[in-house]
């Protein structure tokens, strides 16, 4: 039975012996696996679990200490949460183990200041830097934490700073325009549009990509828009009203996939088929995108995590920023939605 | 202005004079708010932003040693969150608020072995507890943690160890049982089941809530089941033969909010009013199930999230568990899709 420390767990040594290996075998086993051979590692963790072996908590705080945790605000104030908010954070937990980061999600029910909880997480010590989502104009986060001295990085554009290049989004004129393309040539008359009233720097970016793509002498004749928030009955009501100025045939770019969820229900209550009557594509890649097979743009989560974690580690580093923030463009995910020759149609 | 620390910043003592108060006031308003008045809060809060005090590390790192970090897995394998991921996440974060802990989400691409991830969390020291979610028959982690020696409290059953007691969970049994009075209430006619195949803990606990239900005499009749995985192309399949055993006035009680969708697609796809001709009840509360109008069971994440950081609690404070585990009854939210004598009908 191996002696332990004074909780009762083995030291280093033990496992060291145990397993046959130096000392410092079993420190980069813990720490740097990747060094280590495969069939050594696995010698190594198995006596690291059998002998209950933890490194010494000094010798991980040195580790930690500037590069650690990230502190990532979860909305706990919106009913629903957004489409992209869980997969979103699972691929900056995947991307933080490359990094060598771990996350620390925090809530508030406060809908003001919203700065506060951001406040109490630096001063508690809990965070080494923040990433930011859900930018929007007149957004005060981005300002306080450069004030502050304290690193992010942010999934959605700075909005209110051009000069600050801390940021990777989605290029959402780019994503509409690619979907307006392919109702185009997958031979739909009109192209409307279902968006977010003006006035949300997201939804603007989206509908530009509509206004570009039927701006063109070769592309797909523009038709009506119209405008919903993103509830439901509301978005049901107004593509309703939408459909009275379409007809069989032609399509709809939606700004989101809760708009063309809405777009996909007023149809089908009027009886037109999605796809053979009336082509939707919505954006964000969602699971409910997926389940009612419409043609979706699906957010590049794992770069744009990969990225903003790049971000941060430059400033924990020291290093200058980037010269200019990353507009990454979505991929098309085609579904039923955007078919118009389906099996039994004439 | 003020001297600061090595790294420029500012000193609890200078933080203690700027604001007029002692150096122990100072501490507590960063570490047990609570002790102090409102005002003398947010006069000596005032002072610590403006002169960018932070509590020295090792003082943080005394307070926190062992109870701060809660560990808990994100789901990055399949491809759709569960509907109560990521609200269940929100309620943690905001719980750990009074708890003074923080979360510490991980997740893993690999699908086996599962323990893995959480042996890492445990070997670099970024976690003193977990907790689970998502438990099953056959689940590997209560034993292993049990062995290991890590506290941890499990949303969901520990089906393998009845005498584990370290759990909270919703009453799903009582839950459908609830869902299928009120559809009784309502004047539904008999009460069908669409549930998940046999042989899922959680699947197999909801159907018993419906079997009880519809097994007393002043009850409804009970209608014919069927089963579907969580698909919902498969489940919009499998509610479409269920119809064509049921008639206008006949009502569903579904295991989960995805079910309930399937079904309320193939009803509206025949024709059939959700409500006025099909009475329909989900399970979870999910947005979806909110977005299109189905009564549903809403989980009490809020209550769960709170007596699973106590039980963590207990633990760190070295106290004896609890003699049973918590089984809470879920809330149920009516929506139109239970509403059998609408606007216009006769």
């Amino acid at each position: 039975m191996a002696s332990g420390d004074r909780f009762g767990r083995s030291t280093i040594v033990e496992v060291a012996r145990a397993a046959g290996v130096s000392r410092q075998t079993v420190s980069n086993a813990v720490s740097k696996p990747d060094r280590l051979r495969p069939e050594t590692l696995r010698r190594v963790l198995a006596e690291v679990d059998r002998l209950k072996y933890r490194p010494s908590s000094a010798a991980q705080k040195l580790r930690h200490q500037r590069a650690g945790a990230v502190g990532i605000e979860l909305d706990a104030v919106r009913d629903t949460p957004s489409d992209v908010a869980h997969p979103f954070l699972v691929a900056l937990a995947l991307a933080g183990l490359q990094h060598g980061y771990h996350l620390v999600p925090f809530a508030s029910r406060d809908t003001f200041p919203m700065l506060s909880s951001y406040q109490e997480m630096v001063r508690r010590q809990l965070v080494d830097a923040f990433v930011l989502s859900d930018t929007h104009r007149h957004d005060p986060r981005p300002g306080w934490l450069t004030a502050a001295g304290v690193p992010f990085a942010s999934y959605g554009r700075v909005y209110d700073d051009p000069t600050t290049t801390l940021w990777a989004d989605v290029d959402g004129a780019a994503g509409v325009a690619m979907a307006v393309e392919h109702l185009h040539a997958r031979g739909y008359a009109k192209v409307a549009f279902l968006g977010w009233p003006k006035g949300s720097a997201v939804g603007d970016d989206r509908r530009l990509g509509w206004e570009r793509a039927t701006d063109v002498a070769t592309g797909p004749a523009r038709g009506p828009s119209a405008t919903s928030y993103q509830d439901l009955p509301q978005v049901i009501a107004t593509a309703a009203s939408l459909l009275d100025l379409l007809q069989p045939g032609d399509a709809v770019a939606c700004a989101s996939d809760v708009l063309a969820l809405g777009l996909h229900h007023a149809a089908v209550a009027r009886g037109w088929r999605p796809g053979r009557d009336l082509g939707i594509t919505g954006f964000d890649g969602s699971a409910s995108a997926r389940l009612y097979g419409i043609t979706t743009l699906v957010q590049p989560l794992d770069d744009i995590a990969e990225l903003l974690l790049a971000l941060v580690g430059r400033q924990m580093a020291g290093l200058t920023p980037p010269t200019q923030g990353s507009l990454l463009s979505p991929t098309l995910s085609i579904g039923p939605s955007t078919t118009i020759h389906q099996e039994g149609s004439p």
